[in-house]
């Protein structure tokens, strides 16, 4: 089969591997029949470590159900199923408390052996646990929102839920990314009636917008931070969903939460130490939260939405490509002509 | 009157000074029938620069009203209160909130004109939002108890409230002073039935065991999480309530906080930077919060299990001294031969 590999920095390359095939009884192998590029992939394609043997690539995908272990009981040849971008058994304590990022026997694709989804084919790992089956197959034109169920949605419905956003609850997102703008689709599913987006990016903020924010601010720094307290009678809002990871978008973050509010990190952090203090986080009472979403968690209580059209978040994906394109899609987002690249198998 | 006030490292003296007066409409006067000595009280007791003119002492405190302003409408000469550690006008956005101690109209005792309560007697601004009334009076033999809602009892509350502790969660409390262990009692009140108590000294986790505490680990550091690690069979526990605020405090809780738990912070932090990364709190999806009680809506709801002896908060005082005898009250603590010494005017 044809899989994206990366080899460096900028070297992505489609070439040719063997088919994958199960290697335990609890494995299922998965057509991929689309997939995607994540603004984490651009981490490793800014810093990747020369690999000569290649690292494979992708980790949000649905696709159909080709064979299945022995031990598989709930999945079969033919089902239509979204995969979340970590695989867990579903059973242990961590899954049953929704941290299946956790999971005592899960683990990340692209990683101890298990490749990834940027691929014709992919072998998953705890399938019980990891697929979620959609009943009837899917409809053509909601594929792109399917498949923000994989990661971006359920990491912004991650923010909002960990955030505690409701109907009483100001919100301040940072970064106009897909998960961000996913941020304050979740949002608004949740109540907010106020929801201030932080982007520079008018294409995209225009769709947060479309999504459910009430204001945009394209500054930065403290620029970005005097606009939104000048936006919050000087307070600042009662929840920020930091979707960007960069210390100056905690920063940001720790300028415009309100005392006794919440940051709700998911852009994974680049940084490892930052002010927690007394100024910061203590006295105005702040509380800091977020982490890998458990989007297995959310995929069955988002999916009725997609389903019924209520919400379309497969808006985020602003182009598509075939596989054997994916070195040009990479580049695209790295160059920021996409917002997020669909990749058509 | 009698004050306590306090110079420079060490140097703790009663002085005479003028009684207070109402300086505002909405000030009252309250005569001190107990006070006494807080842990945080040892920070300025350690490190405060050379003051020659006096700094006020002391924010915990339960009296009688002797006077109030004009426009005190709740309260009158002869009622019993309890204070809470910050004073709040009870009715902006914050204090509805519960972020008492936000408070647009608010502040803490012993800054900006506001004196300290290791006196004779206390001015108190914003009285009504302020001040607890406690009906009929009080018992004399609850007065310990019923000067533990000033801060100790509720800041403890705090940490098991913001924690989330609850019957399905395990927790860990680390530190053995007052706060420490009521924060064990908290946790027990929250329904917790598993309590593990991180302290040194015998005597208070004693206290800690009579409050709820399951399991104490009297190691500290790698031993300690070490130590809570093996009794939980290598997770950690759900839920980690900070009660001591030097960063190895911080980092033993970053040891013992199970994967998708919450930190929870009530001991004041002595540091800025800390661990938040990738590796520390995100990927495990580990919440921290905490800050300063909003000890002020607490008492309400914490008053009724004390005056009807359900729970014996005032526990945490070992030592009674008359206030001329501060100086070694102060000694006590800080020499830990007191775990806390109340002040009987």
């Amino acid at each position: 089969m044809r899989a994206t590999y990366m080899y460096g920095p900028g070297d992505v390359r489609v070439i040719d591997v063997p088919d994958p095939v199960l290697q335990q009884p609890t494995d299922a192998v998965v057509r991929v029949v689309r997939s995607c590029i994540c603004g984490s992939d651009l981490h490793p394609y800014h810093n990747l470590p020369a690999t000569p043997g290649g690292k494979t690539m992708g980790h949000e995908f649905i696709g159909v159900v080709e064979d299945v272990g022995r031990e598989v009981r709930t999945l079969r040849k033919g089902d239509f199923v979204i995969a979340p971008f970590a695989w867990s058994d579903g059973t242990c304590d961590f899954c049953r408390e929704d941290v299946q990022t956790s999971c005592r026997h899960g683990g990340f694709w692209n990683a101890n052996g298990v490749g990834g989804c940027q691929a014709e084919a992919v072998r998953v790992p705890q399938a019980d646990g990891t697929l979620v089956k959609v009943e009837g197959g899917a409809d053509p034109a909601l594929l792109p929102s399917l498949l923000t169920l994989s990661d971006v949605y359920g990491t912004g419905y991650h923010a909002a839920l960990k955030g505690g956003v409701s109907a009483r609850t100001t919100v301040t997102v940072i970064g106009d990314g897909a998960v961000g703008l996913l941020a304050v689709l979740a949002a608004k599913q949740f109540g907010a009636e106020r929801i201030i987006l932080m982007g520079r990016h008018k294409d995209r903020t225009d769709l947060g917008v479309e999504f459910g924010a009430t204001e945009v601010v394209a500054e930065r720094g403290p620029e970005g931070i005097a606009k939104v307290r000048e936006l919050t009678g000087g307070d600042g809002t009662h929840v920020v969903l930091e979707a960007v990871g960069h210390l100056p978008a905690y920063e940001q973050a720790l300028g415009v939460v309100r005392p006794g509010g919440v940051i709700s990190r998911v852009g994974v952090p680049q940084y490892d130490e930052a002010p927690i203090g007394f100024g910061t986080l203590f006295l105005p009472n702040i509380t800091l939260t977020g982490g890998p979403a458990p989007a297995r968690a959310y995929i069955e209580r988002l999916l009725p939405a997609v389903l019924d059209g209520t919400v379309n978040p497969g808006k985020v994906f602003d182009r598509t490509i075939a596989l054997d394109d994916a070195p040009g899609g990479y580049r695209a987002m790295d160059e920021r002509t996409a917002l997020k690249v669909l990749i058509a198998s």
